[in-house]
């Protein structure tokens, strides 16, 4: 048997048939041009999945379901998605429509809570029970599964993480709020704490690079520049008390962090896991495992195929 | 059939024989003197079990089992009580010992969360699926149901919602980081912020009253006092943010706030929910309830008693 994963990006459409071992033994993808109706966008899913089931001879009794991971707020239960700001899609059937082209099974997945999903069932969350997903990138993604489960919350708008208050009347974050997570942990913050004080750091390696973004930062701090391990002192600070709330919060067996900023891998986990200990209230009765995302761009793909375990 | 909730507090051992309809048909109480080895206090809980047990002729076989709330983190699986800072016990097997008395079987909860189970089952929180309860009192306690089961987290330190950072680098907290929601928050947090500048709002009825309490300041707010209000706003500001962090982490059906400040009733939860909604990011599809508390002194009994379904 298998399932069949599609992952609405932005940019491309991808799916793939994904078979019993969560691998992906076949893909295909096509660009979304995210402007479109969004009936054109679920005709050219319905039709590359087909496509998919029909190049590689599948007979459609040996799939499972389709999963679908899309940006908004999905909401499995009435088959709708709500809430794109990117493609404005308000309770939009998303999974009537793309039934009028494949005739199978239809589960709906956030696209953040899908990656944690995967992550979960075939990256560093694998054989956990219950478990936490930060995604430092551009924003802070957030997913959450526990005691096995995709964990949405009640009204499907749970596991908005970096959305939570970590500095309260602190840093303007791009959803109008101030203080939130994501204005402390993001890739885009780390980059904006960088300019702040660029002027007054002219000698660090930092304001030497042609484009600053995180890597920037990260590299200068492992090469010892003076500003840079000073800012990436400050960040990891900052999201060490954030994992420590989400111990307190949740107690996770592990959180993993993937995005830009993990790609700096144990250089940053490991002061990161210290700090963590410094502030979890329990800290001699803490297990919480921190470890770097492993799923990358096959996350979207793998974690909707799994949406519907 | 009944079950048998054993409130563990500093003060009293209490403890309550409670029917299917989850109410309190008898119920007796002893003295903790908290300060005697662990040991003796065990022996007097289960003296008073079994009194309370042979005083009504109950049949032991009527008894599905006996469900103690303490303090500490409680750890179900294996049976002990650790990091009790009031009586200190260190992973003490308090089911063995406590069944060396009464022989049913034993489940244990820690205080909080057993107040929060209580008012799922049988309180504000009834037929919802997603729960979260905070108690504003001395601290902030903190209780998790999710998907009508109680959530302690895979190493049982979880649902410290209190210590959980809502301002970074703000107000020193009891536990000795900064900026907790216990710092804000709590009852003693309001009453923190009432005398800081009190010398300069010597006009205040605050300024006028014997003693300064939470209830002092929510009095002044709702008599229109100009400090007590500006305290009032300040302090609803911070627990709407709060709240709004709770519904963007877990989106839950029902908030319940129990404690001296949720005394306060519909003064308090009035602002707060339209404080919330401005802070929740998908503001128009969020549909946690805010309400307060109902099971006040017998959540503990009742909780325990409910520990095992």
């Amino acid at each position: 048997m298998y399932t069949i994963g599609v992952d609405l990006g932005g940019t491309n459409i991808a799916v793939g048939l994904v078979n019993e071992n969560r691998e992906i033994v076949k893909r295909l993808s096509t660009p979304t041009n995210a402007e479109r109706p969004y009936d054109e966008i679920i005709a050219d899913m319905g039709a590359i999945v087909n496509k998919l089931i029909d190049d590689n001879g599948i007979d459609k009794k040996d799939i499972k379901y389709v999963g679908i991971g899309a940006p908004g707020v999905l909401d499995n239960e009435a088959g709708t998605v709500s809430d794109n700001s990117n493609i404005h899609w308000i309770n939009y059937p998303i999974r009537a429509k793309f039934q009028q082209y494949v005739d199978l099974p239809v589960f709906l997945g956030n696209d953040a809570n899908v990656a944690a999903l995967a992550e979960y069932v075939g990256g560093c969350g694998k054989g956990s029970k219950n478990f936490v997903m930060l995604t430092l990138g551009t924003g802070v993604g957030g997913g959450i599964v526990l005691n096995g489960k995709l964990y949405t919350g009640s009204h499907n708008i749970g596991a908005e993480i970096g959305h939570a208050i970590f500095k309260a009347d602190g840093n303007k974050c791009g959803c109008g709020n101030h203080g939130c997570i994501e204005a402390y942990c993001s890739a885009t913050a780390l980059i904006k704490m960088a300019l702040k004080d660029l002027d007054e750091n002219t000698d660090s390696q930092i304001a030497k690079s042609e484009k600053v973004n995180a890597r920037t930062v990260i590299d200068a701090a492992r090469d010892g520049d003076e500003y840079g391990m000073k800012l990436f002192k400050e960040y990891t600070d900052n999201l060490a008390q954030v994992l420590a709330s989400i111990v307190n919060f949740l107690d996770p067996d592990v959180i993993a962090l993937g995005g830009g900023v993990a790609n700096a891998g144990e250089f940053l986990l490991e002061p990161v896991r210290n700090k963590v200990q410094q502030h979890v209230t329990f800290s001699h009765l803490y297990g919480t495992k921190i470890l770097k995302a492993q799923m990358g761009n096959d996350a979207g793909i793998i974690g909707a195929a799994c949406l519907g375990e």
